[in-house]
């Protein structure tokens, strides 16, 4: 068994071009044994935001903390704390940061892609 | 896209025998069209805990709120809101309630198995 702390995980951040403010982390992926999916957590600044692009591989995401939106076929919606979120493959998408403190997502996907 | 909210999943209860105080809901799964992994919230009430046991297949865990420990292989560690446990196959575990609140987790498994 393994416990991860993230603090103990170096974060790459996006902060240019089409993503704003993201600081990214793989907390169980293919280095910790785990062949099957990867959790990655997506801290987005205030202000920030994720890349808007569709790819060939699902997200669940699951909204740890803060205030933000997904966008989806035109429209953005709230999320909060607790929900969850199903992209599908080849599905637009897009996350925002809403509020004044971080918006915390963790979002998971199938293992054979990268992983952040 | 599917934005799911737990409020609208009637939750399932184990209260008996070797789990006491769960509340547990697929929160993404086949129903959605996940194909993957299955994203499953269990909230554990103060005095609370999961089975003690070990299966086949592995679980990525994250900490969404309250305060608990996992057991394993002898011993009880605790765990804070933000971090991640990997439990590989085959490796027993037990979660446990340690606070006055609720103990809330998000477990994944692969699909292909009870999702509950």
């Amino acid at each position: 068994m393994e416990i991860i702390d993230k603090n103990n995980i170096p974060p790459e951040t996006f902060d240019s071009g089409e993503a704003r403010g993201i600081m990214a982390r793989v907390l169980i992926g293919k280095a910790n044994g785990a062949g099957n999916f990867v959790m990655r957590l997506f801290e987005i600044a205030p202000g920030g935001y994720t890349p808007r692009h569709a790819h060939p591989w699902e997200h669940e995401i699951f909204v740890h903390s803060g205030e933000g939106s997904i966008y989806s076929n035109g429209e953005w919606t709230s999320v909060r704390p607790g929900m969850a979120i199903f992209v599908p493959p080849d599905e637009e998408h897009q996350l925002r940061n809403d509020g004044t403190e971080p918006f915390v997502v963790v979002c998971l996907i199938p293992s054979g892609y990268q992983e952040l």
